[in-house]
């Protein structure tokens, strides 16, 4: 059976999560109901990471073996009929190898997360964004950000239901930059733990209203004790841009 | 009675446009209804410019005159509170003297038109830009909307509706950049004719797609007739971005 890798688009406030799950539609589902009523036979797919409830994607990633050989045009034409109704867009369609896996094959993640400073309601970007109400101290939370580079133990910034094996991560990319009131962070690693990127934008943002300082991060990260670093910031301003495999 | 001047957003999907209409919720209305409601006394808005339903807005600007006298900053917050329902926020609150009109003190005002371009459909950016399937000759649009600039009739990229005495305009910015995938439009000028802009992105459009050449722009102004120049783009891609007044 051919196997296909999909890259994927959704505005994560729609669905449940990325996952299926017993209760309400997940963007899994959405696409194996996709994908099933276009075979007739029961597909699967295997994501390369897992999303909350109101956490974006612009490059999902995920694979499926199906029995119908398709070309890749017409098999992502096929999808995004059948998901029209729904807040998920198929971005491109590519055959791979029987031994492609979406996740185990993944060398890198890429997130962004975005925080708009400003006191009126948020409207075009009202699910978007992480909303706070003051400026935030651009240079100490890129001061903060930069001390997650390079090889960690990130307990403290791991969610309790984390199934991981271990929190020993290597941050490649903790990049911060602010545009016109949006601050925007980058993070890249090979990946991530439950609730990672957002546990620490919100340790973060609290250096950014001067409640931490950045040289408090390398203290958190040694005490491995979730409960020195700060709140887990919202699911909206998260967006899970790339997965990068060997070329 | 003191004058405020208010700088507002929306989200035009939501509404039937700017203007009081009897069928319909428009942005003047739900304003009006929550000044109305914070004043115990009706109250008419003034904007700067009408926008149709689906035209976004992130810097549209309106005047009233209520009884009492508020610190900017509280009638901003009460303001919001009220259109807390709504995909309308107020940004910032001035206080202005009796003689500023929202429509007629304006010396520009700013659009931007955003063209995607790609096959799979809009997501993040559904109605928030006009989509395109295939990438558009940048630089032949760019010539193009270079032609708009400077003092001319602008009859053949008027809607019929419109109610403006003259056509004459002077286009001060007409501005084309691509950042991957995505057309941003700029036009400034004093004032704009009905479905100006929308008409200009869709002539600009098929410039790009090589079915105009940027050279029919002029012929298209001179001969002062909208069935010579292109089809009217659609709003999603439209927004009212900026009112200048004297400083």
């Amino acid at each position: 059976m051919p196997r296909y890798k999909i890259t994927i688009e959704y505005d994560g406030a729609y669905y449940v999560g990325w996952q299926r799950q017993p209760r309400g539609l997940s963007v899994q589902q959405a696409i194996e109901d996709a994908l099933t009523a276009l075979h007739l036979h029961p597909v699967e797919i295997v994501g390369a990471g897992r999303t909350d409830s109101g956490v974006h994607a612009c490059g999902q990633v995920a694979h499926f073996d199906v029995e119908r050989k398709w070309s890749c045009f017409h098999l992502t034409q096929a999808l995004n009929s059948f998901l029209r109704d729904q807040r998920i867009a198929i971005i491109k369609t590519e055959e791979v190898s029987p031994d492609f896996h979406a996740r185990f094959s993944a060398i890198a993640r890429r997130y962004e997360y975005h925080i708009i400073s400003r006191r009126a309601p948020l409207v075009l970007e009202l699910g978007r964004a992480w909303q706070v109400y003051k400026p935030l101290d651009l240079e100490a939370m890129q001061k903060g950000a930069a001390h997650f580079l390079g090889f960690h133990d990130f307990s403290a910034f791991r969610d309790s239901q984390c199934q991981s094996q271990s929190a020993e991560k290597t941050m490649e990319i903790a990049d911060l930059q602010e545009i016109r009131g949006r601050y925007i962070f980058t993070f890249k690693a090979r990946s991530f733990l439950h609730h990672q990127v957002r546990n620490m934008v919100g340790t973060l943002k609290l250096i950014g209203e001067g409640r931490f300082v950045p040289d408090d991060i390398p203290r958190m990260l040694e005490s491995k004790d979730r409960k020195q670093a700060g709140p887990t910031a919202p699911p909206d301003g998260l967006y899970f841009m790339e997965v990068i495999y060997p070329t």
